[in-house]
């Protein structure tokens, strides 16, 4: 009996600590970026209601928060979140941490620096609620925060937590130029260990550019539903396009002129710069992968040279060293790690900066 | 009813394409390497039965086929792989192919090439039992193939499917040297992308060592048993420790000298060559994640610095470059991503290397 009543005096006494010291803001009421065109709910990537897509699992992508982060300052010593996802298990080849978890980064000294992340609760099923510290215990003082959201889930509410007396309020979005990035899963970000690791993540917050990631994937191949949204955008300074991954290689001759008539009708003088699909590891030893893989590069080289030949603004970057020469850079043999990113930035930031720098855009 | 005679019928034909197709054979029967001291299960490292630990978390560990691997040559043109894992949903910080998932290299050229994975079924509860094909539409040919087991998780029973008519037979161990790793999670391989990507691993492929993991997630914390047990090994060429991740500062005082007492009793000449624990990305911004990591990694080289006076067989390899300097190389803050033992093996391969050649270990 004792215990027992110890065991309710203590769980009061937790309660009213966490009360006490934690006040929730909802993260709607920040600032949220990441959307090429404004949406309805919060932390959705694309407006579904809007926009139809081909098939329903491009749907249930577009309503993502891919690429999507929340901006604030805060004078909190400690940042908690709770947040709710859709109760997908995680793909085999993903963190849970990447699929359905957040991840922050604190403005300091001139750079956003990784801070923490929101690991999600995988034992409690159906794995959509979530809640945790991200970072705590820090120095007094107001920082900005840039809190990158899931890549391969839904978030349906997101609640910051500071402490009581603390300060919350959102910040203008710091990053230049609107560019949007449109590819395959390898943009959408497998196998990106935490949300802000996917090559447009990186590539935007190195460079202090604004990249939002439009990435599906295993389903962009071309589609005129797809070009027809990218049409709709405006002030759009740049596109990045990994549009060359999924589709066959007859897709690629089939329907590359097609795309890219719809989207040069609404940018006319807008770069579109597309990278080549990289070299997949599952080609090191199956015959079949090395024939399908290489009529898609082959493919995809042809029809860009073709193009380029009457459309100045087109570019075309290969990708013999995105995946490095280890063969160790995927997760699976198609999907970067990590380690892949890294390489793969390595080549394309450079030359992507010398592509923007004929447009002013640095 | 229609419908459902060609049901039957397609699921028949399915059946009887598999049996035709795919031979399967136990993979306790190929040579299956990794392990210190032999045990009576094929794919656990520590026989459970014969070394008890300090608790249920260390024997479900030490009952894991971290680290393991199976030797085999084989003229298949296809690698299949059916296996058998526990339960357990894939933890926030891991892809479920590094936890509970295979990984495989086939050597060309003189190297271990990957060539592709065993993707855990992470659909169907309760996540236990898996089959796919590894690989398919090889060239003729034999090949010498080394297949990486889970990280994260017991392997019951595995076998490896390959078509009709082709053998498949087991290969002596080619790597020299017995290495002996003995660490935290980050040894233990989280959050490796793959099995074969742990930096353990990684230093013996990329050498042709030996290199046995005996990491415990969380768990590594100078206790004596993990001292007893390395004292059993017979014939261990060099001791590689990340033992300084886990135990608090009070606990590497207090537990240092008395673990490699009794490891240096056992192997009184052999190189025991101890790295400084990572500088976590934990402490970006936490002030008490800063107080408690520079007080282990203080105490670390304390009692390592004094014990080199009387132990020339004794080093310490500091840690500041493990995870490169851009915060970008853990999952979470504390564990390496592809990326981060990238970085690692950039900074411990050549010292580890220019050690072991002192002793002839090259």
């Amino acid at each position: 009996m004792k215990r027992i009543i110890s065991i309710i005096l203590s769980a009061v006494v937790c309660v009213t600590a966490a009360a006490q010291n934690v006040r929730w803001h909802d993260a709607a009421e920040l600032t949220v970026i990441g959307k090429p065109i404004s949406t309805a709910k919060a932390f959705t990537r694309i407006d579904t209601a809007q926009y139809k897509f081909a098939n329903r699992t491009i749907d249930r992508y577009a309503g993502y928060s891919t690429g999507l982060a929340v901006l604030f300052e805060t004078d909190s010593h400690v940042i908690r979140t709770k947040w709710t996802t859709g109760p997908s298990n995680s793909g085999a080849n993903m963190t849970a941490i990447g699929q359905k978890g957040l991840d922050l980064y604190i403005m300091k000294d001139g750079k956003w620096v990784f801070a923490g992340v929101g690991s999600p609760d995988m034992v409690k099923e159906p794995f959509c609620n979530h809640e945790g510290t991200i970072v705590a215990d820090m120095a007094d003082g107001t920082r900005q925060c840039l809190l990158y959201l899931p890549l391969f889930d839904k978030v349906d509410a997101l609640e910051i937590g500071i402490e009581e007396g603390a300060v919350i309020r959102p910040i203008d979005n710091p990053f230049r130029y609107n560019i949007v990035v449109h590819g395959s899963s390898i943009t959408h970000g497998a196998s990106a260990g935490r949300p802000g690791m996917t090559y447009a993540a990186r590539f935007g917050r190195d460079n202090g550019f604004y990249c939002m990631n439009l990435g599906f994937s295993g389903q962009c191949k071309l589609q005129p539903e797809y070009a027809a949204y990218l049409a709709d955008i405006k002030d759009v300074d740049a596109f990045i396009f990994d549009v060359f991954s999924n589709p066959k290689a007859e897709e690629i001759y089939d329907r590359f002129d097609a795309f890219v008539d719809i989207v040069r009708k609404a940018h006319p003088d807008v770069p579109m710069i597309f990278l080549q699909t990289e070299r997949r590891e599952t080609r090191n030893f199956s015959l079949a992968r090395e024939k399908f893989e290489s009529e898609k590069q082959s493919a995809a080289a042809k029809v860009i040279r073709e193009r380029m030949k009457s459309d100045k603004d087109i570019y075309f970057i290969t990708s013999e060293d995105f995946l490095g020469y280890e063969h160790i850079a995927t997760v699976d043999g198609s999907h970067p790690s990590d380690l892949g990113f890294t390489y793969m930035l390595e080549s394309i930031s450079p030359k992507i900066r010398k592509i923007f720098r004929k447009y002013g855009i640095r």
